[in-house]
This record gives structure tokens, sequence and C-alpha cells, in this order.
């Protein structure tokens, strides 16, 4: 079985054919079409281009001898270049180059399976004022590929047999092991040689079903987001006072936004969302919110009041990390204080999106734990509320815990609602479950470990306490000016929510100005990262705050 | 002794006096000079800009009220309100006030001191598109004052006493251990009626001479740039490679900048630059260079080459934080690291700046432990050489070889710069220095605290490492092409470095295309700041970046 697939960059493969790039330089610069890449054909062994891409000489270096080449070509068909010819360009173009998104996907499919993932990629360094092409090339290769192998530093460029050895030794994948893919019929020839199973790109579509068949992983058609590996990604903490500490990942360079789950969740909840919205531009911060994982988890109900736990996320990313605005994006009792942090510390918040929990009017005439106890549908809180019950029953076995709570819409609902008083023994979510549930399809054994070791630390007892403060919190936002939310809101709705429905969200637009409301049937990852990052766009364009996308 | 100065935040102390502000929107607004400053006066005592500041209305709700107040006052002038008028303009203009920065210095000295500094601020919750204004003043009051309240969720405004015992009771102190400073008459007199000292503010200057004459501190000589306290700044973590694992502080929002301290230093370093570059509407990540405090420090020579340093530092920003491209500061080794970086990764590199180390030209014919041979200047380097002999003198008593080695320049120097064979038992860095050396003043204790506590983990091993690699960096820098740096960078040399001499710099032109050299004698933090703040905005509007300083 194969244990690595090797790509090599350019050409149709991990980005598409150049020939359109070239065809629109040619059409721009008045030449003739077909004249770079006649240039390309014409050159010898040991010309400009293979100096540069073998690392000899630096970008700038090259240039002059490379229009030089071109000059020669030109006056070889007795013609000669116009005034604005710029090799230059061509390289700057070179580097504003799309990524072919079948074969990232597939690469991350691969990764997900345990196969190893590699670029060869003949590439100069780019030490130009327009470098910035080959750096966002650079970036979103080392984020999605396991080893990047780059001809300028290697000192050898394909189709050398070296570069491929060097990069079989680092992957420690024997030839007969690895898979290379390419549309350069040299390269294919010398991959094979090394006894490598080469694959010759024609058509894209037609390669990936070959890599499924030699992997036996199906690359287009298990498709979800790239993930986060907790091992892998930047970690930050901060003091927010004495003996409280927030934990959050970090990953991504522009607007900053802020992600906050909900129970019995993690940063890690928001593994699909972190690389996507990284790559569209933004920064984002997920936080592990107060009482759970690495953030400090105090044991006091009051800690865990909307009012306190905003004074959390408040000073997090704004009073210690120096940010000024953040857009916050909450799912669940994160929805519920992304809602409360627009209205309260509008200043902070540049723009906000709820999942599945939609922003409830307050009435400040009816305590909201009598309305709970009204309507089966939240008997779970009514169980969450004795301290201790709903601890003993969810820390029993965390394991089984995940297994039974974390399940798709189409799979055997174990959770029960406890009618019964939460003092009677055979009261609890999961009476009659089985001590074995199956794990979901949603969720992989390794996801399942994190969770596990997640809430080993500090358990369910600081994630219970949001629910002990149903009357604190409604006091409190009741003495509050609780207006219209002014700035832009997203409310994302998921028809298969057994608890937080749909209809809960109706006659939000009496409460929220800017109300933008997305309803589905079955949030996957991937239709959550369009949702978010188009909404994402577009409100910072509105902002005129300038957001530059890597993929 | 006073514990406690409380500051007014508007009208003349921490910002300058509101009346430019309103002329200038009375002007745009076409109304007539003192408009604004007259309704404010006939306010009654339940008005809507008290209701405001009092947190019983949000902006957006406020403003047709006071509006309609706008009108009443117009009215009684026989006059009507232009049809421009808008208070949400007034209000927007006010966000956007400027700090009265020697009050921050002020604060900051006094903070440096042990003494609590709290800004009271009648100030409101801003729902509204231009909300951003005041989100920068509470970004930047957060930052540089122990405590901030705010009228709107005290529920009080100034002068009404319980602000100022709520503000007392959160800093544990006692009226008569606090100062009070505002502009306001009746505030001043509700302040002292609870025992404050109140200072009414009529000149800033003599105002601060006061609050120097109540705490025995002096706030307007004794300039120090914000530093920075380990305990209260984001730490970020990042596995780089299993088993390698680097650190570093991150502070801000914008265009990233990273930090790259050298020998024998660490992030803390950095600590008078991090706030400041912040401050200027930057991103700072501050790492703790291979080797160093809670970044690994493999033990082997061979993993402090550059070349590893500098995959090391290339894919700390790049790889798992997912920035593409990053502006680099180094000093000392670092300084030599970000030259290497700038020529070897130059993609990752949006521009390079260096203190104190130069940039060298790289001479193939000559091994440079030669060239240091020759220069006595270079002995203590020699003197690194051999693992084990100079870890055993640096290591030996942390506390006085830091010391010993961060000293001013107008302090005794007890280094002394080793001629023996290093062999020799009584050759070394500290020979005939004191055993208890004094501190300098440049070191306060709680930072030479720091430092100990930094190299108590791994020692001086992986430090010395770097400079155990001469002919390993020479050879590896022949091998790879070295072009003139083209993108846009900063030398800055210190005339008072005895080892790296501002003469080193000369011919640099020749090695760096958009060379600017800044030369100082005495390079103190202030000063650092200044030149890499001003170079830093030139460089990003150069080049279309945007920074939103936020000082």
């Amino acid at each position: 079985m194969k244990k690595a697939v090797l790509f090599s960059l350019w050409g149709g493969v991990v980005t598409p054919h150049l020939s359109q790039t070239f065809q629109k330089f040619e059409e721009s610069a008045g030449i003739s079409r077909g004249f770079i890449k006649n240039v390309i054909a014409k050159l010898g062994s040991e010309n400009a281009l293979y100096c540069l891409e073998k690392g000899k000489v630096t970008l700038t270096q090259m240039i002059p001898e490379f229009e030089a080449e071109c000059q020669k070509v030109a006056a070889d068909q007795g013609l000669s270049l116009p005034a604005q010819f710029s090799a230059q360009k061509l390289f700057s173009d070179v580097g504003q180059v799309e990524f072919n998104k079948p074969v990232l996907d597939a690469a991350a499919v691969l990764r997900r399976h345990g196969i190893a993932t590699c670029v060869l990629a003949n590439i100069w360094v780019d030490d130009t004022d327009q470098r910035d092409g080959v750096a966002r090339i650079l970036s979103v290769l080392e984020c999605r590929f396991d080893l990047v192998v780059r001809s300028c530093y290697a000192g050898v460029r394909i189709p050398e047999p070296d570069i491929f050895t060097n990069a079989l030794e680092k992957l420690a994948v024997k030839p007969q092991e690895a898979v290379w893919l390419d549309v350069d019929e040299e390269s294919v020839k010398a991959a094979g040689v090394l006894g490598m199973t080469a694959v010759q790109v024609k058509d894209i579509t037609e390669a990936l079903k070959e890599i499924q068949n030699l992997t036996g992983i199906e690359v287009t058609s298990d498709l979800q987001p790239p993930s986060c590996d907790p091992e892998n990604v930047s970690h930050g903490y901060v003091n927010i006072k004495p003996g409280v500490r927030i934990h959050y990942v970090d990953m991504g360079d522009g607007p900053p936004v802020l992600l906050c789950h909900g129970f019995p969740e993690s940063w890690f909840s928001w593994r699909y969302q972190i690389p996507a919205l990284a790559d569209a531009g933004f920064r984002v911060l997920a936080l592990d919110m107060k009482g759970y994982g690495d953030t400090t988890a105090p044991p006091d109900i009051e800690e865990y009041s909307q009012e306190q736990i905003m004074l959390v996320s408040k000073t997090n990313p704004c009073k210690f990390i120096g940010i000024p605005q953040v857009t916050l994006v909450g799912h669940d009792w994160g929805g519920a204080l992304v809602w409360n942090m627009a209205q309260f510390h509008s200043e902070r918040v540049r723009a906000v999106a709820s999942l599945n929990t939609p922003l409830f009017p307050v009435d400040p005439k009816t305590n909201p734990m009598e309305k709970l106890k009204a309507m089966p549908i939240f008997d779970y809180q009514i169980y969450f509320q004795k301290p201790g019950v709903a601890e003993a029953e969810l820390e029993k076995n965390l394991k089984r815990t995940f297994k039974l709570m974390f399940i798709a819409s189409n799979e055997t609902v174990y959770l029960s609602v406890p009618k019964a008083s939460p003092n009677q023994l055979d009261c609890g979510l999961f009476v009659g479950s089985p001590d074995d549930p199956a794990r979901s399809a949603i969720l992989s054994e390794s996801a399942l470990q994190c969770y596990v070791q997640q809430f080993t630390k500090s358990g369910f007892r600081g994630p219970l306490n949001w629910y002990r403060n149903g009357e604190r919190n409604w006091r409190w936002m009741c003495s509050r000016p609780r207006g219209k939310i002014m700035m832009p809101a997203l409310m994302v709705t998921a028809g298969k929510d057994p608890v937080l429905l749909p209809a809960f969200a109706t006659g939000m637009e009496n409460l929220v100005r800017q109300h933008l409301c997305y309803s589905s049937i079955m949030l996957m990852p991937a239709e959550l990262n369009k949702i978010l990052i188009s909404w994402l766009k577009e409100t910072h364009q509105k902002a005129s705050i300038p957001v530059h996308p890597k993929l």
C-alpha cells in the first residue's frame, strides 16, 4: 500500500496550468502568443531559469539574464521586444496563480487518512518587491502539506532524481511506497526509474481517481474542510486576573475573529473553521471558554454568570492581547454570550454571528426559570441545576459521555430528557443508554480522545455552572440598557437542532438592525465555512477593512 | 504616602480639553461657537446625556433625545439648527480625541513605582457605527492603567460619590491614600469631601508637579516607555516539529513584526518595545530564540547553525501561526539572523531591521574563525568555542552573571576579554569581577529576577552554541545565492557598543538596496522606539499596508 503522495507544484497539479498566465502576460506585453513557452523550450541545460530554480542566483539577479534570453529568441525570430516587456512582471504574475482546489482537498483527505503529502516545487528565492505572491503560495503549501521541497534550497530541480530521493528520505518512505503526480513527461519517467508510481496528469479528475485506486482512499468524495491538529497549532495563554488564565488557539493574519464554543465543547469544536477562516484572510482566535480545557475553571456558580464571563471574554482579546475590536462568532452558550457582548460591550465588537442560539427578548416581568419549566424541551436544563448531580453522570465515563453527545442527526439518539426529580437515582441524560455506545461518524477516534483529554482536567462543574445563573443573568440584563443591536449580525439556524429550534429566531428583526438570517437543515462544516466566510468578507468590505485571502 | 492616583478621562486630564473638538464640530456644522458647551451647561439633572453616561440608554437610543435638547436650546436662542447638524457626528468626533501623552507617561512611571493607577470615565455604551473611536480609547486605557471605571457600567457618574468609593474599593485603598485629578470643580469638591486629595487641573504640567510632590515620584523626568509584565501579557507556544516548541509573547493587532533577541537575552529584552509597537498599530511577536527561555533548547551544536535556526524562525510565524509575511527586527545574534532571513527566506520577510549587528560581506576565501582570531575584540567568542567552559562560568551564579553583563555605558565594566587559553583555570569573562556586583541602573530587581528565571531552565549551552557554528555558517552561506538585499532595511548602530562597532556598518550600501542607517550614541528605549516606529510606519505606508495606531 502507498504511504506518500508527492505532487508537482506547477503546471496543472497543485496550481492550474500556467499557459493562461503566460497568455495574459503575452497579451499585456504585446508579444506573440506562445512566446514565453517558446523561450523556455529553447533554454539549454545551464540556462538562467535553471540556475534560478536551483538556487544559484536570486530572482533579482536572474531577471536581466532571462530578459537577455528573451531578446535572443525574439531576435532569432526577427522581432524586437516591446518597451513594456518585463520579465519581473512575468514572475510576479506567476506568483498570483490560484490553487487547484480539488487537489488541495484531495491532499487534505489523504493526510487525514495517514498518507504523507508532499509538494516538490521548482521554485526560486524571490527577493523582488512582488514576492508576496510567492509568500502566499508557500504559506498555504506549508499549512496543507506535510513537506514542501523547494528546488532553490535542495540545489536540484525536477526532474533530477536527487530531488525525489531527498524528499523520500525526509518522508521516510521507500520509492515503491510513493506516488508522483506531474504533467511533465520527463519527471514522470524519472520518478518511474526510481521505483515510484508516477501518474502523468492529463485531466486532474482522472488523476485524482488514479490516486484513489492507488491509495484506496476516496479523495474526491470524502470531502471535509481541513482540520486542526492540537499538536501543530499555536496556543495562546493570558492571565486576565490573578489565578485566572485564558487559553486560546491562534491562527492567521488579518482582522481578528474570536470563536466562542458552547456546551460541552472546546476550542477544538472549531477545528474545521480555524484553517478555513485563516486561509480566507482572518486572524482566528478560538477560546477555551471559562470552565473548559486549559482555561481556568473556578468552582463558584457566580463566576459563570454572563456578566462575569463577559469580563473574561472582553479582557481576553482586548486588554492583554491589545486588540481594540474583534468580530465574534458563537455557538450554543457561546452564541448567547456573543449576543450579550454585542449589546453590553458593543465598542469592542465589530460584528456578531451566532450559530443555533437566537437573540431572545428579555421580559422583565417573567422569571426565565419559570418559562424554562413550562417547556419540556428544556427539561435537561432543570436537571442541570442541582450542583453535583449532572457532574456525576457526565464525568463518570468521559468517553461514553462524548460518544452519546456528539452524534449526527441521522444517528440513534440515546439521550433522554429527564422528567423525574433530579434527586431520583434513575434520573439522568443517559438512563437506558448503552454502556459502550458506537462512536458517531462525525467523531474521529482522535477527536474523541481530544475531548476526553480536555475534560479530564476540570470536568463538568464549570461548564454546567453556565446553566445555573438563569435568574442572575435575567436580573442583570433587565438592569442594563438594551437597545436594538446596531452592528452587522448573522444568525445561522440549524433545522436538525432538537433544542435550539429555528423557530426561536422568529422576531429577531425587532432586536437586531442589520440582521442576516441563514437557515440550514444540516449544518455541515463546509457549508458553515462558506456562510461565515462570505458574511465576514462582506462585513469587513462594507467597513473598508482590507482582507487578504490566501486561498 | 499615597497608594493610588485616579485620573478623570475627559476634558484636560487623560485627554486634552474637548473645547477644540466642540469648536471644530460647531464650525463644520455651521452653528455658533460655544453652542455645545451651552447645551451641556443647560442640561437638567435627569437629562439625556446623564442617562447615557449612567448606562440607562445606549448612544443610539440617546441621540434623538440629545438632538431634541439641542433643538430646544437653539429655539430658545431664536435659532434653528442647520440640516447637516448631527449629534452622532459630535460623539464620533469625541471618540477621535487624542491622548495627553505626558499624563500617560506619568501614569506609567507611577505604575512602575507601585502606585495604583485608575481612570474614571463618564463614558457611554457606544453602539453606533462609529464606535471604533471609543474602542481605541478603551483599549489604550485598559493597557495603561490598573483600573478603568466606566460610568455606564458603574451606574453612577462623576461627580457622584459612589463612583469614587466603588473605585477605591476595587483598588483596595483608603480615600486618604488616593489622589484625584480633574478639571471639573464639582468633582474635586466631591473627592475632597470623601477624604481624597483632589487636584484641580488648570495646567497639566503644574498638576503633574503636584502629583510628584504628593507621591514623591518624579513623574515628569523619570521617563521610560511602558514595559511588559510577564504575568500580564499573552504567551504563545507552537510546536514546530516533534519535541521542539517555540515560545513568544504576542501583543497588538495589525501588520506583524517579529522581534529576535541576542545573546544572552530573552523575549523580555524587548519589554520597552512591545507595548510601544503595539500602540503604534502593529502585532508584535517577541520570540524566545532557540535555546532560550521557554523555547526548546536542544543540546547539539548543529541545531544552532544559522541554517537550522532559520528553519525554526521561518516555520514559527509562518507555518503554524499561518502568517505569510512578517517584518523582522533583530538585535545582536538576532540581527545576524534577520539579515540571513532577509536573504535566504526573502519571500516571508516584508522588511528587515537590525540593531547593532551590521550585514557583513561573506568572503569565500577566508575562514571567518581565522578572522576572529585576528581581532582581539572578539576574543570572548574564541573563549566561547569549547563546550562546557563558558557554560560553567556563566551558569555558576545567574544573578551575578546578569548583573555583570547588563550594564549602562557609564557604569563600571567588570567583564574581561580572556586572552589565555580556555583550558587555563584563571581564564574567563568574570575573572577579577566582584562576587556581588552592584545591579545596574538599567536593570530593575524584577527584571533581574526575570532573566535569572529564564535561564534557570536551559542554561547557557544553547545560547553559547550560536557561537559554535562559525565555520558551518560560513560554508553554508558561501553555498547560497547572495544578492543585494532588495527589501526595505534599517540598520541602527549604537556608538557605545564595545563589540559591534558602528564602523562595521561601513560599506553596507553595497549589500543592501533600500538602506536606512541610523546612528545613535546612547541607544535608549524611548529613542529606539521612535526610530523603529517611524521606519515601520513609512515602510508599511510605501507598501500600501494600512496601519491603525492606537496612540
